[in-house]
């Protein structure tokens, strides 16, 4: 089917208007009228081909949020009208350890990006949500909450669950301490969900600027890491680092602040670190990890958990239009804390 | 009462024959008589002021076999004549969380090195095991099976441990795929360790001339790192990591090698390490920590498994009086895998 979205057609190119082929829907797939999408970083990332590897053109996006137009025969979970959520994959083997253990985002085979993965059904590769529709194999749709805002939902399918999946997987619980470092769209996912999760909440930042946002957002206390006074009060008293930090930077200050046997872990710095100092971790058996996403049941779970306890993302929502500039802004992280595209825009 | 060590008095110097105080017995004190005392790199760290912070006189040594001379009145564990160790620790302050745990090497109170700790009973500082004779607080002297080596036993208080509390800490099992990273007086310890737990055994060393040694100590397989063929058919195998190298180095190659989930724990380069890939942490949810020495009741359960297993250190033997060609040595990884003092010798 003609589909129309907005597309950067090659590097370093502006996202314009572009019509392609989704492919018609399998049985077991969901066609999904787009309704709202977040704008990621990876999105800008992708565009401008900052990893090597982009394919174009580029049509990015992978918040999506939508309502199920129709379903193919063999489709049990969705019908007409539900809404739904699409995150950053759209299949994998399904036949790894991984996506035995509903890890999909770390299938043994390679998952399947909602942009920019290799389309096994027109060939060529992907296109995400930047766009009027999209094909979806059941498996990867998520049930979206109807009590919760369906614009603010958007950004909870990946920045939402690539703070909730290592919050959850290292066992965050009522009472710890977790320092939450970097406050943008996923610091600030990863501060509301660790104190819906009863944590004691730390927001750990560069900028006095962002203290009363921080607290707003629901951190109890704030750390200034530039401040040497002040991050010595704190050295070894953290039971858990969620480090959002997209840049490369200096672990060691952080590494410092975690308890015996805590973890540090990293989602955001896909990219070389600056050196880390064997000591630190060594004499407290402390540790640096890394986290991607989250697989489908656990974003289910997180999607079932933001129903529960009223939690969306805070967001500016934008024209499709005006994406290009949205992308400069984000680049100098000047939203708070996500755009979200309207997707009816696109038929103006 | 009157002891004659080896000590070096000054940075840079030649260790000496040197006579010093040892704190007469208290009530809760085991009195030893020095048998054997191996020779670890942190000795000539030490010795050499490489950390900074060393006192002087050094009197090195925390890998020590003896017999007990005397015990004070309310020692109960031990008896006159029974064959004993003391590792790297000689007390603790027994209050925190961490030694009521029985891990008082992440004493939050600092625990007190055998040697260049902190003396509270004499002022000063401590003296370690290149000496007649120690006396040691109760709970830090640990029980030698009689029927392992004597001498072989000596580096299992230090290099010993190192290997082996991670490997319980990380729950190495049968049949996990556990890569030593290294082969030094550590790396030998850890695949003597990991092969009798079970584990199938990879050596991973810059040095294709270790592969027949490395087979001889227990290891199934041995893995040359700089060959980038046979690194790239290991790569997301491993269950496990244990990394000897004790200076810096690139991790990225080794992390690479980990499972989705697996550790690399670091157990050498106490110092700063080259520039870490986020991504390969990311991407895998991988980690990489760190672990020092080993608790009390973990030190006396290796010692018991190696009565069981019979397993002691790969040993060269040599006299005091040789110990600063030995140090020379043991700097240029000339020694298969440990030095250790007949302590005799110093009656000579």
């Amino acid at each position: 089917m003609k589909t129309v979205g907005y597309a950067a057609k090659s590097e370093g190119a502006q996202l314009g208007e572009y019509t392609f082929e989704r492919r018609d829907l399998r049985d077991n797939d969901v066609e999904i009228e787009i309704l709202y999408c977040g704008v990621c970083h990876s999105d800008i990332h992708t565009v401008r081909n900052d990893w090597g590897g982009s394919k174009y053109p580029v049509i990015p996006g992978h918040e999506i949020i939508g309502k199920v137009v129709s379903v193919g025969e063999n489709v049990s979970k969705f019908k007409e009208g539900q809404l739904v959520g699409v995150g950053c994959m759209v299949d994998s083997c399904q036949q790894c350890e991984s996506c035995k253990e509903g890890l999909e985002q770390y299938c043994e085979n390679g998952m399947v990006g909602t942009y920019n993965g290799k389309d096994e059904h027109l060939g060529g590769h992907t296109f995400g949500g930047y766009s009027e529709t999209v094909v979806v194999r059941e498996k990867f749709v998520l049930k979206v909450p109807e009590n919760i805002d369906a614009k603010g939902a958007a950004p909870l399918l990946c920045a939402g669950i690539t703070t909730w999946s290592p919050l959850r997987h290292w066992k965050v619980k009522k009472g710890d301490k977790v320092g939450v470092i970097g406050l943008g769209g996923l610091g600030h996912m990863g501060v509301k969900f660790a104190a819906a999760l009863g944590a004691k909440v730390v927001m750990i930042t560069t900028s006095p600027g962002k203290s009363e946002d921080a607290k707003k957002l629901g951190a109890d206390e704030v750390l200034i890491s530039k401040d040497e006074e002040q991050m010595k009060k704190h050295t070894g008293s953290f039971d858990f680092l969620l480090n959002t930090v997209p840049v490369k930077h200096d672990l060691n200050p952080y590494i410092g602040l975690l308890k015996r046997d805590a973890t540090m872990v990293l989602v955001g710095a896909i990219e070389p670190l600056e050196e880390m100092h064997g000591g630190l971790l060594i004499t407290k058996r402390r540790n640096v990890a890394g986290s991607v996403i989250g697989g489908i049941p656990e974003t289910q779970e997180m999607l079932d958990f933001c129903g529960e306890h009223n939690i969306v993302s805070d967001i500016e929502m934008i024209d499709m239009q005006n994406i290009n500039e949205a992308f400069d802004r984000v680049t100098k992280s000047d939203v708070k804390y996500r755009f979200v595209i309207d997707m009816k825009s696109l038929k103006n």
